[in-house]
């Protein structure tokens, strides 16, 4: 039986998402449900998709991902399960929470929810909390194997899929650039979405010196020379690096520090490093 | 087996609420336990109690609940398990917790907590853990199994459940009152007590302009003219809206803000929300 | 199958703990997977270590703890798994993380993580995440029963693993004295490593009032006279008492206050108790 993973924007301490995990043991008590990430950015479908990028190598292929960040609830945008080319699948309004999932990790088919069959039974006046009453219900039925994918509802071109907008990385020799996906208040990391392969095709090789810009909109933000190293530990406590992250994208932060905090730094379609050797 | 679920006022952070797990580990490994709401408001029995009557409705019918919000721990209130209308279970302090429960749930019997069994052994010469030692313990044997209702301890009138005051709702003609009961730092939501239903009966329907009037005691906090409709799309982006919340109750909030710090407001027997149809 | 139990300093709203999770669930479907604490205190390898001792007697003999705190993460500290004299694990970097568990719960063996076998395949080229390369994948298999204790790699001498530095407690006729170890922010505990039997010990008594003294450094930020009492509610609400903790050992609270923020308390070798007998 495959495991059903639940991620919403409904922060940590939410009696919400507990009540999403009883609708799954109701539908099969037998089902294995875990968290993914609660304190998605409210109403962001763009960190929600970047936090599905970032579960779905490390769960088992065929896990079902419920995720809830739909600020349009109740009203005419579609609830869809798509399936995944590792065979996984997401359970979403498709809402732009699909957009970096159907770029850069595949999506075979989609099908919108008939809510006529995989709804909650008597959950029909409530408009507000379809987390509960659609996508936990009928994920926990796909995990537990009372539907398949065509037991969904109809199936639509996966082209149809909404994505969202947001600044592409770019690379050239010498440079790379992209968007701030991650801007985290605990360690202050730093994430964008320029693949760190880029920087080694651009010119920049560890050791090396570079330079880092940020941009909100025209606006610069901070712009500051660090190493590109490893790890944290390869330069001293208090000071900037770049490295790889554990998504193997571009990052900075500073070694014990807070980056976002220490350079006001923010993330989303808004915000933009510029990461350039220093010759 | 039943499942096991955890409530406390402890903080999401908390290697308390691991600890009970735990026990409940010990008790039976292959027990299922999960978390319900561990940020319920400090010391706040009625807040336990809407937290419960939340869950209840949408986890398996015997499922056991521990409740721990027990600001008297250690003194002498009743430990106890109250058998629901569903055939759940809650494990608790009898502290004010059930209020709710008493009333619009169902309890159907109730019994105290014989320590002399069902006390994690070794533990008696703690006085201030109660959840651990007692709740979690006597909430996994009774999961798993290994003691049945009776073998709790001894029945006590459900009558003699302690109750915790409050602000009832009311119904007039083109007038509804009562208690607010959340006031959410998350997504601001201000929900009540008072049963959506009666907004209709009370001459109110979708489309309406309401107006919503917030008392902190003797003091009004905020009027504002607002409409009531069925979810948060139905009103542009920043402004307030009136709604049934999945709960069905009258729920007030702002799109996509926050109507908890906008207005200023807060929860609890000190506060009262008034909505009257604007003729 | 052992429970596998994950701690963490990344805070509670992550997605790197569910990538934990789920390297564990590729690891074994089956494996029970649950946390502990993942609000250890940034860096913080004592408070790693107090967790520990909190959670390891409540937990089931033989389970697997994975402790992440790591800010030497990529540089050349020991990756280890200790077996402890209950026949738990704790796979964790050896950085500090260990020291209560060496000193006062017991390690009968230490072994070095193996990276060629005990790492996720492909993961070789990410220096920052070996909570989830190394130590979740590791844990995992050990907790599945696909590698035994010896499978996890080349032994080492228990006496070699790194201990932290901090304050031991001390007693003598009227006073014991110790570090503190957690001051609280959410019910703003006063938690320190001094055994509760030692102020009987001491010569004092519970009822009787007993000095306490806070020194941050030679500074002292506190001094005040409070009651020796079995729990909370044993004195009025707003008013400091000394008690037993749930770990018993000396601790300092408010009844339903916060001591922390009250009198501006922390926590680490910086941060001594004194309690002394009001004669």
């Amino acid at each position: 039986m495959a495991h059903l993973i639940i991620q919403t924007d409904f922060g940590t301490g939410s009696s919400s998402v507990s009540a999403m995990h009883g609708v799954a043991a109701v539908v099969d008590p037998d089902l294995k449900v875990d968290d993914g990430n609660n304190d998605v950015a409210q109403f962001n479908v763009l960190d929600a998709s970047e936090s599905l990028m970032y579960l779905l190598p490390y769960w088992p292929q065929g896990t079902v991902f419920v995720s809830v960040v739909d600020p349009g609830v109740g009203t005419s945008r579609r609830s869809c399960v798509a399936k995944l080319s590792n065979g996984s699948y997401i359970v979403t309004p498709d809402n732009g929470t699909l957009t970096y999932v159907k770029e850069r990790f595949g999506i075979t088919a989609v099908r919108q929810i008939d809510e006529s069959v995989n709804r909650l039974k008597g959950s029909e006046d409530v408009h507000i909390f379809h987390g509960r009453d659609v996508y936990a219900y009928c994920g926990a039925r796909l995990a537990a194997g009372i539907i398949d994918f065509e037991g969904v509802g109809p199936e639509y071109p996966v082209e149809e899929i909404v994505e969202a907008p947001y600044i592409h990385p770019e690379k050239k020799p010498g440079e790379v650039s992209g968007m701030i996906n991650e801007a985290g208040d605990h360690f202050g990391l730093i994430g964008t979405n320029i693949p760190f392969h880029w920087l080694e095709e651009s010119g920049m090789s560890y050791g090396d010196m570079v330079t880092v810009t940020v941009l909100e909109g025209e606006r610069t933000v901070m712009e500051e020379k660090m190493p590109l190293v490893r790890t944290f530990g390869d330069v001293p406590v208090g000071t900037p690096l770049v490295f790889s992250s554990e998504m193997r994208t571009a990052m900075m932060a500073i070694n014990q520090g807070n980056a976002t905090r220490q350079y006001g730094l923010s993330f989303g379609p808004a915000w933009k490093m510029i990461i350039r050797k220093v010759s």
